[in-house]
């Protein structure tokens, strides 16, 4: 039998994947599980997108140019300039999502062996596109007790060698649901310009800011145009996850022209959902406004909840629809299992994301879990009650992998 | 300015894409132009996958399973079994499109610097895909006095080195239209397991077999099952290119599992297309039958006026839609420029892909062209005209790039 590769074998899995049968275990028990463990939200997609797809007649359904199509280009191209950022729709490539985005960019700045340095807790998926990419991930770790604010220049500096070709954020981020302040994305632009390297921000929860805070995009920093590649989707804006098209926005011309020539090997992004997010163009401004609402509601029912069980550490977030936790467990991974296998409270318990898999040095984020609040406020109060009714059955238990 | 990686410089441009901007200008100056260049089916999409979509009313537009909705393979299985091929949905992993098929396989089996033996003249993006992967790719001419045939068992010795992982073919071939025959894939699954290696077989235009031939799968080979890797796409089958929705078809478990994790770090194939996909299995099999009776129409007529046309040689291909031609002049490349540029008749011309991108190897194919005969019998009727009208006066001219 022929090998698989040695990259394949480095590839992370899902760091949520090995609770699965878990979870289908507990459900065959007639165990109801309430899922904190994933980023697909409950939110119903804008009317408008799902109407234009019921509409589209074409006769056949037809490759599009592979940075896709030049009107979904300049509508987006005019979404960007309503947000603020001078964006013309030369600066933008469609491609299959966020998820493609990020490949097409690590492949077009980096070789085997460069090096990639990222805040963490970050983006489990980070871990495979770079392994894809035969990319390191240099991690630099935030810290609970700040919030997971930026952690200092001089971290930075401490990481970057020859081989360092770009910094990634994910801005609000994703595990931490922490928003970049202008003097952080300041002190970023700072080191990108000092070491000429670009600066990769994962902006598609652009939206998702609390608290009158305002999202900064980091194609507002001036001076940074050579350096700046922004990701971005429509699967979380509009809860469209399936659709697959998001987009690479950036203005320097020969990064954009490499790109070109990833997304011309694959033809092009999906058609069906470029029709989709073009008529998404139009949601209007009162969706964003109640579905906002909605996050806040739960994100204070969520993170009020959980600081005030005992033991347990739960920073505000202030944008996205995640937080991590910090439980008083010694393994988060071991606990996460045991409330599928042998928890339950009114028959329901809850899957939760251990954060171990969102850091990549090793040891780190053991006591931490993610939570993505994407259910209703009825299902959130029922996990903070299981969790503060679990966490008083496990403390008195041992517990081994 | 930071700059792009060495593997953004080597990947290659799309061998038409030059020349789009001349027909373009041919467009500006009034010239019809025939695109004989692109392998966009004009067939109908199956009513049934349109009105799918047009039926679609999801609440979310949500992910599906990373391998592709369960649903959508088990439907996928019942087609390969229809088509006498003992897969099942367990065999399946849904890709957005063939491209990604190859992407994940590619990387899924293949480190950077590992060699795959491709025969060529091949699909150009092949180039595309192994540069993005690392992969180096070993190229064994075919040639057009053979009609394409598989170049000999001995040939392919010749190349095999110990970074050697994979053969890849295309069968029915896009650009040669070549079948190969039960004894050619007795020859090709004789090497692959003498020198263990992978035979990935790219098979989106299966149902396209002429002349009462019988596409044969590398899956029906005996003993073959851990070796071989299918790729396969909607998007010719169902003229639904732009739905972005493939396959991996494999019996090697250890191979698939690698994959799947390629497959969980980009999440999901498109929601949208694969609706379209799993409603279009429901296809009638007289759109084949129409469809299949049209194509060889086109072929007939295209081939049998080709190569009446003085100096020009076109082999008579058995499968997809696509033929090589070669041509009495010294470079194809320039040859199809002057088309753009200088020529017309009735006010029309013709944009043909010059072969050479279709080429691994250097100077070879120059005089050789790829049409895909996806256009009506009227267009193609004027197509042969052109080229053969276009011969006459380019005969009699000097020609410099």
């Amino acid at each position: 039998m022929p090998n698989i590769s040695a990259k394949g074998l480095r590839m992370p899995e899902s760091p949520i994947r090995k609770l699965v049968p878990f979870a289908e275990d507990a459900k065959k028990r007639g165990t109801e599980v309430i899922h904190l463990n994933i980023g697909q939200p409950d939110i119903k997609t804008p009317d408008v997108a799902l109407e234009a797809i019921r509409n589209f007649e074409p006769k056949v359904v037809a490759y599009s140019h592979s940075a896709g199509f030049q009107s979904y280009r300049e509508g987006l191209a005019t979404y960007y300039k309503n947000a603020g950022l001078q964006v013309e729709h030369q600066n933008i490539l469609v491609t299959t999502g966020g998820s493609e985005a990020i490949t097409i960019s690590l492949n077009s700045i980096m070789d085997e062996g460069d090096e990639i340095i990222i805040p963490e807790p970050f983006y489990a998926n980070y871990n495979g596109f770079s392994t894809s990419a035969g990319v390191i991930v240099k991690p630099i770790t935030s810290s609970i007790e700040s919030g997971f604010a930026l952690p200092s220049i001089s971290e930075f500096e401490k990481l970057i060698t020859a081989k360092t070709k770009a910094i990634l954020i994910c801005n609000p981020g994703n595990p931490t649901g922490y928003l970049y302040s202008q003097k952080e994305l300041n002190s970023l632009k700072e080191i990108v310009l000092k070491h000429d390297l670009f600066l990769i921000a994962d902006e598609v929860y652009r939206e998702f800011a609390y608290d009158g805070k305002k999202h900064i995009s980091i194609l507002e920093l001036e001076g940074l145009d050579q350096n700046s590649i922004v990701i971005d989707s429509v699967s979380k804006r509009y809860s469209m996850c399936g659709a697959r098209v998001g987009c690479i926005v950036s203005k320097n011309n020969h990064f954009l022209a490499t790109a070109l020539k990833f997304a011309q090997a694959r033809l092009s992004p999906p058609t069906f959902g470029q029709v989709a997010g073009e008529a998404a163009l139009k949601t209007p401004a009162s969706y964003f406004t109640e579905v906002i609402e909605e996050y806040v509601e739960r994100r204070d029912l969520l993170i009020e909840g959980l600081n005030a069980i005992e033991g347990v550490v739960c920073p505000k977030p202030s944008g996205a629809f995640y937080c991590i936790a910090q439980l008083p467990v010694d393994d988060a991974d071991v606990f996460a299992q045991w409330l599928l296998e042998e928890f339950s409270w009114n028959n329901k318990t809850v899957m939760v994301a251990p954060a171990a898999g969102f850091y990549s040095t090793p040891e780190i984020g053991k006591q931490q879990i993610r939570i993505a609040y994407v259910l209703n406020t009825s299902d959130l109060k029922d996990a903070i009650t299981i969790i503060e009714e679990a966490l008083k059955v496990y403390s008195c238990t041992i517990h081994t992998k």
